[in-house]
């Protein structure tokens, strides 16, 4: 190969290194926070994948220069895949634009922009130094994927709150009897542990700590616990049991005596990604103030016909007050479906009925 | 083309002539009760389609016969593609295997095979005379589509019931203050109505006639009827009152004074496409009974909080008494989904907890 003449990278191998990236930055979410859980990779000067990295914890390198360190000399004319705008502020690590440059990149491409005006401008360092830059490679994957929580804390300075619940098809959360175990089936509940191990935090209410002694653990199909752990969070009036499972030493919590959801969201402002696990008030709650931005339910194939919901207390009268959401994603997890919902807001007016 | 080198027809185009047949067949479910809606497509000697029919409504020939006729002489040495093994009997037309081989038809593929052993044994027929037969191309497109609720009959005796519903996430099928419509979009509304012009029969319970005092008439986008009418069926003790809309001219209506489910399927036993549409304890009747042989769930992206479920009083107390289906399809209609389920039987025991 002629040194001199710089290989072009397709489309096709830009888009299958962003995917590679993306699921770097997968494996990150959960030992990052407070900094985004970032994807990277470098291609050398043929094309060819000489680095992959993804964020380290905090105090530890940026997904870039894991890539660049693995790459090594290999970097040199090559090519920078990222998902997040390589950062440009000297925080407790240098800045990700100068390491590019240093390490000889030539071209820069990531998904999404860096909202955050402290980090940002990354990305004209980089033109005025002559590197090729792009932006948008996969930028929806990335949005709803690996960087959806902060970048909405980056936007709306709240932590990102999913609520996650389980019903069967006539939206009961468990039985006449108040049995719930299990509504669904194990395929799904390995799904919920995996999640879990991504979290900052996970939020109950006293009801259902005294209903089901929930542990509110991340655990591994072999039953022991996940290296990274939510911080649990008890939220309500009620007397937790000195007992509780919620209060063993297998992760830390936090007791909140209040019921309002802003002050809980208050108490919450240093985490990113939180999941809302219920109970039913607690949910409807957080609803009928509009501080649910995803909604992701387990719906297994069962019909009840009596038991509780897994929502009360929403505020809603009638048909038209209904709560609107819009379905991203629907999910084929063993016998159960996994929807996947995001606020029905501005953005997609058809989706409300005029 | 040497008229003595046979066309062998491809995987593909037989594959391509059976889908052509199934649509053909769909388009005739309403029309044909109690005769199967099937559809045939005929291809010449040279492979290209030269006839296409359905079956016509009582009375009037097979799908096979109006396919041949379209096909005249272009059949002589030609394909039938049947959605149903062609039949034996002489009823008030001709047997199906009679006018293939007279027509000069050299092979004939079915999806699949007649149940009924007063009309089977056409194959048989057709393999004696020296045709070319084979059985169970797209066999579950035709089971699970155009004859799905005749098999069914044909099996077990009794009509098919499909149950369906709309509802909310949390479960609701009605506000806090019994309001429900819309809670799907005009687009599942639009597909109720169409899916109604194929059925034989509309059930609902008195409670239903009372709350909310439907047509239950299937129409087009424009409001006006649809040309086929499924008969309505009003079941339960209470009394419906003289001016409701379900006793207008539309459509013939059925009252029955009972709650007994085998007493309904009895009084419905001359039909075969029946659709419960409810209320909630007409539902839990038919689910406890095990009546239910599908589930169609219209699911609306809204939260509610409050209001009446889609279903009470199935019998069911603790959640291993759940009654077990398995989703067969998920289908996006506008803003909502249409979940299709059927009995998780012992055909799947994979779908059982053990």
């Amino acid at each position: 190969m002629n040194p001199h003449v710089r290989h072009e990278n397709s489309a096709a191998d830009l888009d299958a290194a962003m995917q590679i990236a993306i699921g770097a930055a997968e494996s990150a979410r959960g030992f990052t926070s407070p900094n985004p859980a970032v994807g990277a990779v470098v291609l050398d000067a043929a094309g060819r994948i000489a680095g992959v990295g993804m964020t380290q914890p905090p105090g530890g390198p940026h997904a870039e220069v894991v890539a660049l360190r693995e790459a090594g000399d290999a970097a040199r004319g090559g090519t920078a895949v990222v998902t997040l705008e390589p950062c440009n502020h000297h925080g407790r690590t240098g800045p990700c634009s100068r390491a590019l440059l240093d390490a000889g990149v030539v071209a820069v491409h990531y998904a999404v922009g860096d909202p955050n005006p402290e980090a940002a401008g990354g990305a004209e360092t980089l033109v005025s130094a002559g590197v090729e830059v792009t932006s948008g490679l996969r930028a929806q994957d990335v949005e709803r994927g690996p960087l959806r929580a902060w970048l909405h804390r980056q936007r709306t300075g709240r932590p990102h709150v999913t609520w996650k619940y389980a019903a069967t098809l006539d939206g009961r959360s468990a039985a006449a009897d108040g049995t719930s175990q299990w509504i669904t089936g194990p395929e799904a509940r390995e799904r919920v542990h995996a999640d879990r191990a991504k979290l900052d935090a996970i939020v109950v209410g006293t009801g259902t700590v005294l209903a089901d002694d929930p542990r509110l653990t991340a655990r591994t199909p072999d039953g022991s616990l996940a290296a990274h752990q939510p911080v649990r969070v008890v939220v309500g009036l009620g007397d937790i049991p000195p007992g509780a499972r919620v209060l063993d030493d297998s992760a830390p919590t936090l007791v909140l005596r209040t019921r309002d959801v802003d002050e809980v969201l208050a108490a919450l402002a240093d985490y990113t990604d939180v999941l809302l696990e219920g109970g039913p008030r607690l949910a409807g709650a957080f609803l009928a103030a509009g501080r649910v931005d995803r909604i992701q339910a387990y719906l297994a194939p069962l019909v009840l016909g009596a038991g509780a919901s897994a929502v009360s207390e929403a505020g809603v009268q009638t048909i038209d007050g209904a709560l609107r959401f819009r379905h991203e994603s629907v999910e084929t997890i063993g016998p159960d479906l996994l929807l996947s919902l995001v606020p029905a807001v501005s953005e997609n007016p058809d989706s409300h009925r005029t």
